[in-house]
């Protein structure tokens, strides 16, 4: 299957009928995760995997009680850098010198110039780009989702600060951005049935050539 | 080749050699940008695919001279609605509606409460959410383009009002969310042959059992 083949077949699935992903699916699509590309490498953001029933009951009411979170066998969490700080940039660039045997020098300049430019912004700016680089991540999970034939409903309907509490994220600098259940379609799904509508080709693509 | 094999082979790459990206190649990275998900399917953006070679020469001091802009054969620029407007919503809703053969009555309730919501909200924020929806678009695009091993190197280092300008997005209510050059990678590109850094498992990751 090709990749549009696999994005006509993914829908934003509202009924899971529970059946659990297996592990190793649900490892190749966190790896795809994390190869996602990022904005200056830095990759700010992590995911939390939930498969606790008991703490995906808790996250259900904060939901809006969609009934994809306890029917999904895993919630990706994807939780954004609440700001950039100096030591989370140094951090990345140290990783990146040490894999690469390259001298730290090398990236001096750049790592500079970040440090000078992002700590310094308003820390929501900063949270609002980090989220950006989990959406990038989080369509590239998708993909790899609808791939291997796992639903997953990307979900912004819920309430931020709840669930960052419940998670204990804002004493890891952390703030959700944006939420993934991975599971199966329930036949009775509502939606499973209907047309996929998107905005026509001659409205939503501009050449100039 | 899977997924994983395909984020593994591509990289922001630097230097592109020239080669033009079939069309063919093209559309389907345009197609599956197109078949994305967005919030409540709003799909608040749209892409403009430049290969004219006059603009791009244009665009590339507004992008700090990155060579990539004039090397690429197809510049894609995704720009995003510059707010939310009840216009805009009963244009995508009423289009669903007709696609579906349903009643427009029946999503009435939630076309509704987003008209409620999203128009009201400061214009920024609206901008800042469309954009997420953007990148998630970006994200299944680099997909599509590392299945066709088709080089794509997102970028944000740009000067966003001055291409804002040079394309007339503000007349669209529209602005750059970000941009994605299309080629491929020349062989002397100095970021070829580095291992592609990630953050570890470990620390990306964290499972709640």
């Amino acid at each position: 299957m090709n990749i549009l083949e696999n994005l006509n077949w993914r829908y934003a699935t509202k009924k899971m009928n529970g059946t659990a992903v297996p592990q190793e699916k649900v490892d190749i699509i966190l790896e795809a995760a994390r190869l996602a590309p990022s904005s200056s490498g830095l990759q700010p953001f992590e995911i939390i995997v939930i498969s606790n029933k008991e703490l995906l009951e808790k996250i259900k009411p904060v939901a809006n009680n969609q009934t994809q979170i306890t029917d999904c066998s895993h919630l990706l969490v994807f939780a954004a850098w609440d700001t950039y700080t100096e030591e989370r940039i140094n951090e990345v660039f140290k990783r990146h010198s040490n894999e690469r045997n390259m001298p730290e020098s090398a990236s001096d300049a750049y790592r500079m110039m970040l440090i000078g430019a992002y700590p310094n912004r308003p820390a929501e700016g900063n949270y609002q780009h980090a989220a950006k680089q989990a959406y990038i991540s989080l369509g590239i999970a998708m993909a790899a989702a609808a791939e291997l034939k796992v639903d997953a409903t990307p979900m912004e309907g819920f309430n931020y600060p709840a669930l960052d509490e419940l998670l204990g994220l804002k004493e890891k600098g952390l703030r959700t951005a944006v939420i993934l259940p991975l599971g199966y379609r329930d036949e009775s799904d509502w939606l499973l049935n209907l047309k996929k509508v998107r905005t026509p080709k001659e409205k939503f693509i501009t050449e100039i050539k």
